[in-house]
């Protein structure tokens, strides 16, 4: 135990992957007999905030796109009749109530730098930091789908790099809003009748390429100053955008534990280029673990879950990613022509190469039984790979993806996180009460 | 009783008119030896919502602004100095948190139509629709200041008629993405997994002047099929708007009966001609009471508050109406040569009736204290002066605005609201649970 306590000085970070659908970590994983179909009511949520909060997570975030999406046949149809990938209510709505049923959990929303104004982004945020006293965090994306854009009135999303050009603006204008306040800027003098100190408060005047805003923000200084930034971009480019902003990083899971070692050596020398203390930005692998009492259970649950995966929901998924469908295309070049400036690049490139290496079709390289990416085990093996993983220094935490709602989040603060905090890898009390005091533990 | 009953088998209405700010109908409110300086603690709202629907009121809405107002003498100094009009919060974060402690109370929204883009305002009231049951409301405001514009990027606020010709393009966008879904689209059937039925899904395809969105939304049908929408343009072309989309309307404080009389005779013929139903827009005129146990206590109260305002104030806020520093110029003419697009056209008609009828300066004429236009007295004196407002068909229920906060919205929950439930006027009990269900109780 000595041994380990010491070893762990770096403590463990724990972020749940959330979504205002069925699944995460399983497209058909809302088939399982116990899964919740219960997206629209909030108690799902507030249960979801106590149960994190209980196992000192250090926050949630959730995953978002802003519409339904249609790569896949053109339609939208698979992806809704299997219950794929959809978000059915604005998480930004949903925050506010997590945030009211606990008091350290760190709450994360994803919003698209490309799609809404910097403006109405800082607000957002700035509230909920300020209604929670300090939890909130901004996941940024840039989004990569024409279908986004085009329900926001643009013809299509814009290119790649561009993408993060200007996501380069939105954060540095949201920056210039989140600082136009001074800190205490109210005097609350009802004798005099001085309610603030206008000298505490001044304009933005942002002015990029692409974004502009005038400011102040109307919102005062919230508790963080400003939301934790999150960011999983894994291109070259999205990587310099987060070395740059970026507080906390995540990783697909499934990624191997040489890869990982490997973005996080590269994220350091990207955070010192960038003149930040790497210990600034903390890298989180994205998990998807099936737990069971035995190893054996483990397996056989593994094996249903396998069992109830859609025969398309692989390809359809795949298409969304690489932004075109793959039915239509046999390799990568004809479908980086096909999709315009849609799709990941890093996630195009990865099935370029698995087509490449074993000489097939995108379509077939993108098959893949999802239950093949996850942690299976008992809640002890499962704290062991985490264990490895984190003191190889492959990351500095996890991203928990859930294979079924509420199941695999429960089974895991049941039965994994008391495992971690025996072994003195994970806290046992919060000791602040901010998400980015949490990222410091 | 009898009689009353008989006479009022309309039902009177009653809506809170709410600020994430320290003040609403008196701008020295603030400064109240019980007002609450809490804008930032959640318990605030929650406090309110329980207060308004134990007292069985239709719904409550949030004023809005987007940004922090600098029309007086070019500079927010004033406004901020004397806690004048901002709005510290967005609304949307603070709504979600008042749907959770209540169950009948209806949550508006003020969000402009000039500022957002129509996809994200569908999505945050469809969300806010869902997790409240069938209780949200959107005030559509146009905007009419250049700062705001100037937040997100644009050079200046549209003009005026523009404004409302977007507003129009707006709701039509809006209403295509919240008829996008079908009712009852999901399957649910575990076994088969199949999810949704994606033939209840459509794309929205509007395509305006100025706006276009794609659509579906990702929110799918919601309790109330889409929110309340609620509206206070007093010119002819906000008018002839809200006589096409608007449930509820409210008029500014301190209208006279015949005014309003005129007001709502107008919206009747409006109504009509739009190929509506004239009871399907209820018109609520803003109210301030100001309430005591005796009249002389009430009048000595008026005039407490009345010490409390700072001189400069009222000619802040007509510049910030007006959409033009009253300081600087003598006439009507002057300030709307000045204003560019900014301001409200009936409160500058208002202004400029006024400079002339009585020979003086706009700036003069701006001049106001605010307790004029307050209704003080007893709790049943007020309820004797709502009541012939109501009988006497100048109006179909009332927005309250408080002098103090919270202390004048409990006054009238406690002692107001009880008088008018005695004498048959409004509910006792909730007959609905949606908020389009209360107003046509």
């Amino acid at each position: 135990m000595e041994k380990v306590a010491k070893m762990s000085k770096r403590s463990m970070h724990l972020v749940a992957y959330l979504k205002t659908g069925p699944s995460v970590g399983h497209f058909g994983g809302w088939r399982h007999p116990e899964a919740s179909l219960e997206m629209f009511d909030p108690r799902t949520y507030e249960h979801l905030a106590r149960l994190f909060e209980a196992a000192k997570f250090d926050g949630i975030f959730f995953a978002d796109a802003l519409g339904v999406i249609e790569t896949f046949k053109g339609s939208f149809d698979h992806y809704l009749r299997v219950g794929g990938q959809t978000s059915y209510l604005d998480p930004m709505i949903v925050l506010p109530l997590m945030a009211r049923v606990t008091t350290h959990l760190g709450l994360g929303a994803t919003i698209s730098s490309s799609l809404h104004h910097p403006y109405q982004t800082a607000r957002q945020l700035a509230s909920l930091d300020m209604i929670s006293n300090g939890r909130a965090a901004w996941n940024v994306v840039t989004s990569t789908t024409d279908v986004e854009a085009q329900n926001v009135g643009l013809s299509g999303i814009f290119p790649h790099d561009e993408r993060y050009d200007r996501a380069d603006e939105v954060l540095e204008a949201c920056t210039a809003l989140w600082r136009s306040w001074d800190s205490d800027p109210f005097v609350f003098d009802k004798e005099a009748g001085i309610f603030a100190d206008p000298a505490k408060l001044h304009h933005a005047n942002y002015e990029g390429r692409w974004i502009k805003t005038r400011g102040p923000l109307g919102v005062p200084r919230s508790p963080q100053g400003q939301p934790v930034i999150m960011q999983a971009g894994a291109s070259d480019r999205g990587r310099q955008f987060a070395a740059r902003w970026a507080e906390m990083i995540f990783a697909t899971p499934g990624t191997d534990k040489e890869t990982m070692r490997a973005h996080a050596e590269d994220m350091r020398h990207r955070l010192v280029a960038a003149g930040r203390d790497p210990s600034a930005c903390k890298l989180l692998m994205g998990i998807t673990p099936i737990i069971g009492e035995t190893e054996s259970i483990a397996r056989e649950r593994a094996e249903y879950l396998d069992s109830l995966q859609d025969p398309q929901s692989d390809i359809a998924y795949a298409s969304t990613n690489s932004g075109a469908d793959l039915t239509r295309y046999k390799t990568a070049e004809e479908i980086i022509r096909a999709r315009g400036h849609q799709g990941s690049h890093s996630a195009t490139e990865t099935l370029k190469r698995k087509a490449l290496q074993e000489n097939m079709s995108v379509e077939r390289a993108s098959a893949k039984r999802q239950v093949e990416e996850a942690l299976i085990g008992t809640p002890s093996m499962i704290a062991d790979m985490l264990e490895d993983l984190f003191l190889s220094r492959a990351c500095d935490g996890f991203i928990l993806r859930p294979m079924t709602i509420p199941t695999s989040y429960e089974q895991f603060c049941r039965a994994v996180t008391p495992e971690l905090q025996r072994r003195g890898l994970f806290r046992k009390e919060y000791s602040a009460s901010t998400l980015r005091g949490h990222l410091q533990d």
